[in-house]
């Protein structure tokens, strides 16, 4: 289908992103780099190898339990770059602020953006600050890019998924877009959920030392675990199946989720990674990231079956198969 | 002063912007790096050294005589980066798009960034896209970072200053501010004067190959040669004289200048830069830069005098000299 004018859902991590993506920016962008559609573009530079990523925070509302725009913007980038296999070293910071922004709201934000910065391991070493007049933004927009250095010994790459392969999760699904939602509109059911922003940077450290057959990672963020097993299914050309019993999911955001009528499946998450590894390797791993602090909750969810045009398939709790497509949008805008 | 509220000048490049990032950003992302406050950030790994920048790009009329905030936002990143000294490698783009923006629109702005990113030798590899809802954002943001790598045998930056050194300026002031002014609101003055956008990776390359003491280069976009002058002055702590009468200015600018009674000096470019080198070098430097199509109007503007807080000096086309202030804003909201 054509579209006349962009929609939400083109910026909602689902299917029209993807064509939005393959249509419009793949044939002029044309690069090898690009092509590769990982969460970031891996190059070498003399003997080194370097990863390479971007991301635009747009979050409403802005201060979330468990976290702000300023956390999400430091820990979405530094899990883009550990997704590739690198050791995020530094960020940019490009602020869009709406005039009139209160200065207390930015001074919390960049506070929370340093001790982010510092909990990662990284530094934000270059900057930019435009200003728009009343109305051309909503209050603060935030992108970071950042650099970091891959000394894997392996190729991580969502092309390396082989049949065979364990998929292991690290935690909780829904968290982040249960806390997002439950904060707009009218709701506000009473809940423990907070944000599960985190920096990834060190787990991904730990399963890489575990196991020298890591074939690929991802964060499920937009489109949640959902968006996130389509697309690599669509991408390796495989068969990915998932054991949606297996699948970790907070009694708190399954209760919410069913009032709401919405699936935890779909929802955004800020510290939730999916890793492929080899079947030899799996416990290991399992192990690995039990752990650690933002691996305790892991679990093996699923595997990779054959070779094929790519299909994501979920054994759903009630015992069948059920195919699920890249969802056509995000559930909820400006959800990071 | 304090400020409760985000003001428009907070954005604008000169007073109000250095004291948001001395006051507010530099205390908490405290890094040797960030305190450099250069047009990027340069680092090692290994023994390769480093240059790194972002800046968001929010001009209005997102498509202007001479280019667009496509070629605007590839331009801008690869000429930062190119003021560190270094040559422009990779970038990173991401955009934040309104509900509703025509398709049509995007396709043009991508056409034109990967039109600029061939010109400048750069490839775009990785990328981002949010869309917020109708009225959160005005049309299309776009932030680009990029990574270059530094060969050059001199330690270019602004600290390394030094009194004799001789400012050298590649072309004519204003091109750019006057384009933009003239498209917004009731003005339409009828000139032929359009956007200078271009890529200056080339012309510091031709400058770097023509001396081995350049000291420092910067760009004059936001705020103009007059910010940039003032800001290089306090930060390398000299006086900088600089003559007025030798400043290359269009006559369609100037008529458009003294008839809104506005000064070029301050109106913003993106295709400037100045240079600061040795004395015994500066005709070599002039000569190549004469030689290339983006210098070809270069000019000597002035000289480093003596150690000093920081000043700068206008040797004024009637023959007095006026001290000149780091602007408080910027004189058009969404130039870049």
């Amino acid at each position: 289908m054509k579209y006349d004018n962009v929609l939400l859902a083109h910026g909602g991590g689902g299917l029209l992103t993807g064509q939005l993506i393959a249509e419009k920016f793949l044939p002029l962008f044309s690069n090898p780099y690009l092509e590769k559609m990982e969460d970031g573009a891996v190059f070498n530079i003399g003997d080194q190898k370097f990863c390479f990523t971007t991301d635009s925070y747009v979050v409403n509302p802005i201060f979330f339990p468990g976290g702000d725009i300023g956390a999400l913007a430091v820990n979405g980038t530094v899990n883009d770059l550990a997704m590739c296999g690198g050791r995020p070293l530094f960020l940019s910071a490009g602020f869009i602020l709406e005039e009139g922004f209160p200065m207390a709201h930015l001074e919390t934000i960049i506070a929370s953006m340093s001790e982010a910065a510092k909990k990662a391991g990284v530094a934000i070493v270059t900057g930019d600050t435009k200003v728009v007049p009343r109305g051309a933004a909503d209050g603060i927009f935030i992108n970071t890019a950042g650099v970091g250095v891959i000394n894997y010994i392996g190729n991580v790459s969502v092309k390396a998924i082989e049949p065979g392969d364990v998929v292991i999760l690290n935690g909780t699904m829904g968290d982040h877009g249960v806390t997002i939602l439950n904060q707009r509109q009218a709701l506000s059911f009473d809940m423990n959920i907070t944000s599960d922003t985190a920096p990834l940077g060190g787990l991904v450290e730990v399963i890489l030392d575990a196991s020298a057959h890591i074939h690929a990672m991802r964060d499920a963020t937009r489109g949640g675990l959902g968006a996130v097993i389509a697309e690599m299914a669509v991408q390796s050309q495989t068969i990915i199946e998932i054991d949606e019993a297996r699948i970790p999911v907070h009694d708190e955001v399954r209760g919410f989720c069913e009032v709401l009528g919405i699936d935890p499946l779909f929802l955004a998450n800020e510290g939730k990674m999916v890793v492929f590894c080899s079947e030899a390797d799996a416990l290991a791993v399992l192990a690995a990231m039990k752990s650690h602090e933002y691996g305790k909750d892991a679990a093996i969810i699923g595997t990779v079956k054959e070779r094929d045009r790519g299909r994501f398939v979920l054994k759903t709790i009630i015992g069948g198969l059920r195919e699920i497509d890249l969802p056509s949008g995000e559930l909820v805008p400006r959800i990071c």
